[in-house]
């Protein structure tokens, strides 16, 4: 840190927040929902010159990670005070590899449900999954005010109606630079750039000093709609003294700067001048409005009516119009079911499926099952995103079978049809340098990408010490002076599966993993074990190991096998189920992996009359 | 293509090659192996003008590719003419993540084995396992000769002993520019650079004409050892007038050149001064023995010692030194436990696992799971290596862990660390213009590659009508004038699990994919089918559905609705096996689908007194 700046901002005075405001223009979404309670006189009086909040300790705050740093995906933090605590975002993560059958993964709130006391309400920055996908779940648990803005409630509205929990629900909507009291702190909502509208970060005023959290950002001069990021309220805040700053490290690796959302439009005016005469088909993220809307602004320009596929596509483009962050010409809309009516150089259609999912409305269409399209040569793709990692492969099926059915696709780094929603090296040290924190903690990425954004706010001043790389579960708590991280709390991944919350560990996984590695083998018996005798079986039945029409002698020679050892047992008076079953188990297993070199799951089970 | 340019060249004179030469350096590697027939008159003889040759058209020629097509790895083609056919390359390729528990996947074989009488051997153009890999496998099933040189037979002979077959494999050694005839075609040996040592293109002379392959390909102008790509020879045959040309489209997607593997060299000079003071550990692929002499000159010139991790590094670099392709200076290697007896800045280590692979060398010592290997902050650590698609998370994970440790990473796109092994779009370009050939096939590709590379063979003038997308399984059948698709023949992939090849098909992979998803429950009643009574049972047993400990409730009740399905149909006087069974799946699914939305497969298993 510019150690003079920060000390100079620190010495004008405290912060003034716009008062009366705030409390108007909140209001209550949900009609059943309470009305959430904000007093902005309260906020003003917490806060003190900036020079007292220098010389002193004051009451600490707790900052508490409970996801999203060292991972991609389910951002989850505490900030806690006194008797007051809130959560800021509670998103989903998607499986990886080795989480068998599991469809998402959510964070571990045991910590929440500790101190539920002090929960004061959820705040949210934006409506990507991995900020709001936990918050049914987290709702269900503890129904407290969600603050968030119009388009990122309006997300949340569709999720919380499938689970049917939405009449329940306190959301209350704000506005950038409103303020929101929560307990003896006070968040303030600042606008920010990223790939879906109405994103904002915070200023959260605590009693030790202001905090602020960039939410996930980018700097788009030239942005959409929504305006620009709102950096003179965080260089109004940094010379006023900033305590400490959370920032979005997922563009750490990247220098330079994210490129305007606009360079997409340039992008796709080519692109619709190239595919002259040919139907237009692109893919991109159902939640980034902005690129929805010059996709339709393009289709308009140049006299193409507009179809839109895929489920989620079909949701946000419904609430992005209702709220007005989409506008759409009257007429430009057709049905899906129409889409044959028309000439391919008078459509274009926009879909869901650019990460290459094999559900997805793409894939669908690539894979010749689309109901109403059917990609021909006379088709011009555009796939406007670039693969997570993990999902390369995924996209790369998709470009190959559309362009074995003739249609030119136009995917990855071409002609810049996509920009990163985040920001890169030089965002982030405008952010550092116009904040001048005290403390620096990076956070929303993976542990290289905090280490690089920290080697990066290294380079603009911060020095090394005040720079924290944590963990989830880590207590990270300041006192306005020091900051450090005093204790660690549970935090981990709960696992969803179908109705199941949590209730599949490490055990039923390593199973999962096994029957999928080499499939199983039952091996059944009735016996009566005082007289020594096999009443029934062994039967053998296999599935996921061999395809047993072809292995007879395979499976007749474990028979043989496993009723030599059952009546040796017998025999022997070996009459201990487990001794049994472990002699049936390893015999079979042995025999099995002698012959194959597999060693599928083996599964004895036996019946007593 | 440039016409003019290949019919002049078609006019010069029919290929010259050099008399004697061929005969007397092909030896036959292992001794008990028979002496491979190469009789160079008769390569001669059958080579005519070009002139005539464009006049008539002559014995047609079949291209069989059985892999590699629409694909990445598995390498397999067959060339067939009259009655005499001989494959080029037999690889692996890696199992896709729907292929549960496949250990490799191999190519479909059961062409060749329908015309084994006309088989006459095997021609290698380089040493990696998409090339090789699948080589074990055919010749357990046709033993017939291997052409290749040096280095690869010699990864091959490693391969080959351990599957037990190499006394009786007859491996024939051979060099750049020499010829092998294998019936009534001949096969030339021509260098190219790629990633791996000794690796060949081949120029095929056959009765219809001259057939290029251009195998794995790129240009270096600077290459590390071995000399340049052989574009004089190349130039020369497609002066006499090419009829095909099949040529490596890997990276069909990028524009320009791929650099030279010295610029690797250069940035391992910048990165050794950077890590001074500490001790340098790079993970690369182990066949990349170009990669490691550089390496190897690093550690030399800066004054450490070289250990060695991983069992394919030791193995590569072993045979690298034997046969002279790698140069080690003496007293430079020290054995991997002796690590800790030097001081870091004394010490590089070369190692596997730069794709993060899950059991390879740098994956245990970024899980601190290594023996003798414990990274620390005194470790510098460069990754050179590209992820190949799919495994960029794995990568990722090692990196991440690496940096928990406290050492810095090299990685990816950083400090041009590594340098592909294939020709971008001007070597393609190259290579098209100087063979000029009167039909083209791109080949080693997606489709979306081979798409890429005909229309970079379109923009230097080979017409869209000579250009030939062809798939696995395709019979290309050409008589020196039209070149077409005739037939298609068996292709596919054959998976390997364990001992099984082929064994394993749709079903058991369905039903592990089944498995691993929800798990499975085994209901098991034994029964007096007569009596109509149920002896013993209904048992449920579980395996990676949930923890059943915590889930009493819900299997408690799956029993006794088991035991009332089962009575009712006894007391209804169904008997039918069949009938049982899917009355007690069903129910059982029904209830465990409504209770916790999963689906388990459901076994029931009844056994009779």
């Amino acid at each position: 840190m510019d150690k003079a700046a920060a000390e100079l901002g620190a010495k004008k005075k405290g912060l003034k927040l716009p008062k009366g405001r705030a409390r108007a223009a909140v209001s209550s979404k949900n009609k059943k929902a309470e009305k959430p309670f904000i007093k902005q006189d309260k906020v003003e009086k917490q806060e003190r010159p900036a020079q007292e909040r220098e010389l002193r300790r004051k009451t600490p705050v707790k900052i508490i990670p409970l996801g999203g740093l060292n991972e991609i995906g389910k951002n989850f933090t505490v900030i806690e005070c006194s008797n007051d605590m809130f959560v800021i975002d509670c998103g989903l993560a998607f499986p990886d590899s080795e989480m068998l059958g599991i469809d998402i993964v959510i964070p571990d709130f045991s910590y929440v449900e500790k101190n539920i006391e002090k929960l004061r309400g959820v705040v949210i920055t934006h409506g990507h999954e991995d900020h709001i996908g936990g918050l049914p779940f987290f709702l269900k648990r503890f129904n407290v005010p969600v603050y968030g803005t119009p388009l990122t409630l309006g997300l949340l509205e569709g999720k919380l109606r499938e689970h049917e929990i939405l009449d329940s629900c306190k959301l209350c909507t704000v506005s950038p630079r409103q303020t929101v009291k929560l307990g003896c702190m006070a968040v303030e909502f600042i606008r920010v750039n990223h790939s879906i509208p109405d994103s904002v970060g915070l200023a959260i005023h605590t009693p030790a000093g202001v905090i602020i959290h960039t939410g996930d950002f980018k700097v788009d001069y030239t942005p959409i709609q929504g305006g620009i990021i709102d950096l003179a309220r965080f260089a109004e805040l940094g010379n006023k003294g900033v305590l400490a700053l959370m920032s979005d490290s997922t563009n750490s690796e990247r220098p330079g700067f994210t490129m305007s959302e606009r360079k997409v439009g340039d992008s796709f005016e080519k692109l619709f001048a190239k595919a002259d005469g040919k139907r237009v088909i692109i893919a991109t993220f159902a939640s980034n409005i902005h690129r929805i809307q010059q996709i339709v602004n393009q289709a308009d320009a140049t006299g193409r009516k507009l179809a839109v596929s895929g489920r989620s596509m079909v949701n946000v483009i419904n609430v992005g119009m209702e709220l007005g962050y989409l506008k759409v010409p009257d007429g430009l809309l057709v049905d899906i079911d129409q889409v044959g009516q028309y000439a391919p150089e008078k459509m274009c259609i926009v879909t869901t499926g650019s990460q290459g999912e094999p559900m997805s409305a793409l894939t669908r269409m690539a894979m010749g099952e689309h109901r109403q399209v059917s990609v021909n040569p006379h088709d011009f793709v555009i796939i406007s995103a670039k693969p997570i990692p993990g999902n390369e492969i995924f996209v790369t099926r998709v470009v190959n079978e559309l362009m074995k059915l003739g249609s030119e696709v136009v995917y990855e780094d071409m002609y810049d049809v996509h920009v990163s929603g985040h920001a890169c090296q030089e965002e982030q040290k405008l952010m550092l340098s116009i904040i001048k924190p005290r403390f620096f903690i990076p956070v929303h990425g993976e542990y290289k990408h905090l280490i690089k954004h920290k080697a990066t706010a290294m380079s603009v001043g911060i020095p090394e010490d005040r720079i924290m790389i944590a963990d989830i579960g880590s207590v990270i708590e300041t006192d306005g002076v020091d900051m450090k991280i005093t204790g660690t709390v549970p935090a981990g991944k709960v696992m969803v599966d179908g109705l199941g919350v949590g209730d599949v560990g490490s055990i039923v996984l390593r199973d999962r993993k096994r029957l999928a590695q080499d499939g199983l083998i039952i091996a059944v018996a009735t016996i009566d074990r005082d007289e020594g005798i096999i009443l029934a079986g062994p039967d053998v039945v296999s599935r996921g190991f061999v395809y047993v029409r072809e292995s007879e002698e395979l499976m007749d020679e474990a028979k043989t096998l496993l009723t030599d050892a059952l009546q040796e047992c017998l025999d022997n008076g070996v009459h201990e189920w487990n001794a049994i079953k472990n002699r049936m188990k390893d015999d079979l297993s042995d025999y099995i992996y002698r012959r194959t070199k597999r060693s599928p799951m083996i599964l004895p089970i036996i019946m007593e009359i």
